[in-house]
């Protein structure tokens, strides 16, 4: 067992069948169906995250009852407790990726017995360092790989793939511009 | 006490002092000016992180040596036992934003006691559900308020935020385009 399964053994994460999650899944997009039929201004949501700077230059943030701790390796001033900032992105990406892989399966009858991704982004640190202004700060190429385990054929999750890239939120988030704006409190 | 102090008390990050900082953030500064000048191709890093679904919607990622786990709540199908996927993107704005206060601070001069950031989303459900295939899938607004505690001008903060923002890695990937490329394994 690896320290993976550790983590879910012990985070309250239980196994599932696939008719349970079938069932949660279609509950849940008939849910929403439901309420924003009722009222559109319920497909608004607003998420809200709060962090707070420790130690060298790590941040504890906040997200509802929830919590994580982020820190940078000692190339970066760190004490490498915790996964990076950049790296919580790509998590961000490959989480995502899950949910919505899961949705779609659900929707167009296609099973997923087991699920992993990889995300790779390549990053040149000369922006973040003022060394050279030319470049960007953040990822200039980023790659995700779906290993998919299951029955249906390899062309079934080809489109599967495509229609998860067209509805997963992260995924827009990476790929087109998001209007962000910031001030001092 | 809060919940966020036991986190950091329990975490390996213990306090530190501004000059510890200071000489911290010099350090990595010169280190990576020296390696980058030794040979440019130093500058490029790839980071990559791998999930694996488990539970309902579940994803266990490993970054390096460092392992996390993002959920949905139940109205997305999950058991809500970690943040989900939208509200790490935040936290890896939010941190990532720490991080380069930390070092913009100490290139300017300038002191930072505190600092607390808070990142809002707003975020239409329809496209991620199919419901509604006109919007987009991810944020289509944030908002980041940064709090900053210290002896310096509100005009030097203000200043140190426009540079900030300009070297931010997770900023860039929110506010620009990254060429995201996607494929079955």
């Amino acid at each position: 067992m690896t320290l993976l399964n550790d983590i879910s053994a012990t985070s309250g994460i239980a196994g599932i069948t696939q008719a349970e999650r079938a069932r949660r899944l279609a509950d849940a997009g008939a849910a929403w169906n439901a309420r924003i039929a009722d009222d559109p201004a319920n497909a608004q949501l607003t998420y809200k995250v709060t962090g707070r700077g420790v130690g060298s230059v790590a941040t504890e943030i906040r997200a509802g009852r929830h919590r994580f701790l982020v820190d940078e390796p000692g190339a970066l001033a760190g004490d490498d407790v915790a996964a990076s900032p950049v790296e919580y992105a790509l998590g961000a990406l490959v989480s995502c990726q899950v949910v919505v892989f899961r949705l779609y399966a659900q929707a167009l009858g296609l099973t997923i017995d087991d699920i992993s991704i990889t995300a790779e982004g390549d990053l040149d640190v000369r922006k973040l360092f003022g060394i050279d202004g030319s470049g960007r700060a953040g990822f200039h190429d980023v790659r995700v790989r779906v290993d998919i385990e299951g029955p249906d054929s390899a062309e079934q999750y080809e489109n599967l793939r495509r229609v998860v890239d067209e509805h997963c939120p992260v995924l827009d988030l990476f790929a087109n511009t998001v209007p962000t704006s910031g001030s001092l409190g």
